[in-house]
């Protein structure tokens, strides 16, 4: 059997793409996995099915919905990933599947809705930001004992200002870890931030359960807020090493716009016997 | 720009594929590193490009021949890869751009044939193995002090045997040295092997230039005439992180056997503004 794919990327958190809109393609975990394996596969992070909402038990929102079906790479369940559903958008548009400009989208962590910007970017709403009065939290990261601020976008984030710079230097070899230790009992996703000029940020991730990468929407959107604090402004520039992104706010609501890049097309063999 | 693609591997060695019969696409070395960078484009080890060789100006030989010509994913020109060149004559014979059993390819180090077994497996011709006649040579890989029996393979190689065992727990994440130190003045691929029946070992093998590796055609080579020292059999089974190869040896030359994968096929977008 074949597998119409698309491969896309956002800030490099990359996905492998495909349109299902009458629920008729069911691939195991271990073809998800085989799929985005990098060698052996095409490779990527997750998959995303593009679904009609009706076909999936836990949605009773619009049946005619887009629903994006987030799977990560190993073929387990994903929930939401704001680069994601900016691939998934761009998706959606380029292949005629949504009219636009705002796409609305069903996924596991409720409605979302993106559109693409004049010039080309797709912005995609991640919902309230809550971030913490003042740094309550201890970070140990390698050598370094930092203050971090508690931060919500969803998932929780602590964020840490490096207000003397070296974020190039900060040692994430081995996870961080952080006291009081009850302040996250389900992990941390943490953040580390170089201010580069009023409203715009260097910044690094650690990704509880996936170490550091190379960008983390949720994370860009708490970092952003942090320095929204800071500069009063509400458009904050936030480079990662994947890409540079922009949070746009209205109230504690965070927008997150970047670009979002559909780079192949293809057909992918899911013969069971390779 | 659109390049038509196939992307393939052999024991986990991957590669992006693609015809050129005319020698029309000439792809930048940057424009090869976006098309393997495994995030931002489709990812592999490298590129294989089907060309004439009439089009290779330092190919002297039959001008209608088939050059495999391979770039590494930085966009480097790279000379010969047996993992490659067994995934290059599956694409050929694939795409009914050659009819076999054997191919003749043309490579930058040289003729090479290879064909299709019967069981689909591609075997290609690797060349003459010369090894020394005693470890003559001390490596250092991590805490362990080990000796080394010198091969070449057309590159060089040490081969070290694991007596007691303890392949898993070899140390590979800082490079091995060696001693004495003229005897690979370019350096060395160094190859860790515990047999498990006379004819049949498991290996790791550490790249010169790359660190671990999952499999390294030239190294299995290597092995396997160690391993037929030992064991006087002409058709030994080598184990790799990547995959099991085998090598059947005629005189001093050897032809690596193994399964070659082609995956899927599709369009990569090469626009400059990506």
């Amino acid at each position: 059997m074949d597998l119409q794919f698309a491969k896309g990327h956002g800030a490099k958190n990359d996905f492998v793409i495909f349109a299902d809109e009458h629920d008729s393609l069911h691939l195991a975990p271990a073809q998800i996995a085989r799929v985005c394996d990098r060698r052996s596969g095409i490779g990527a992070d997750g998959t995303l099915r593009a679904v009609r909402g009706r076909h999936i038990p836990q949605w009773d929102g619009d049946p005619d919905i887009w629903f994006m079906d987030y799977h990560n790479s190993d073929g387990s369940l994903a929930e939401m990933c704001g680069n994601g559903l900016r691939v998934f958008v761009k998706y959606l548009l380029a292949n005629g599947l949504a009219t636009g400009p705002v796409v609305q989208v069903g996924t596991r962590a409720g409605l979302r809705h993106g559109e693409m910007l004049d010039d080309g970017r797709i912005a995609v709403w991640m919902g309230k930001v809550v971030l913490a009065d003042a740094p309550q939290i201890t970070v140990n990261a390698g050598e370094r004992i930092l203050a971090a601020t508690k931060a919500n976008v969803g998932n929780p984030h602590a964020v840490i200002s490096l207000s003397g710079g070296g974020l190039a230097e900060i040692d994430l070899r081995e996870p961080p870890t952080w006291s009081p230790r009850e302040a996250f009992p389900d992990g941390v996703n943490i953040e580390f931030v170089e201010r580069l000029t009023p409203g715009r940020v260097a910044m690094r991730v650690f990704e509880r359960g996936s170490g550091e990468t190379l960008a983390c929407g949720t994370g860009i959107v708490a970092v952003a807020a942090f320095e929204r604090r800071l500069s009063g402004l509400d458009q904050i520039i936030v480079e990662c090493p994947g890409g540079t992104l922009e949070v746009r706010f209205a109230g504690d609501e965070g927008t997150l716009c970047g670009s979002a890049e559909l780079v192949a097309r293809g057909v992918f063999d899911l013969r069971e016997d390779l």
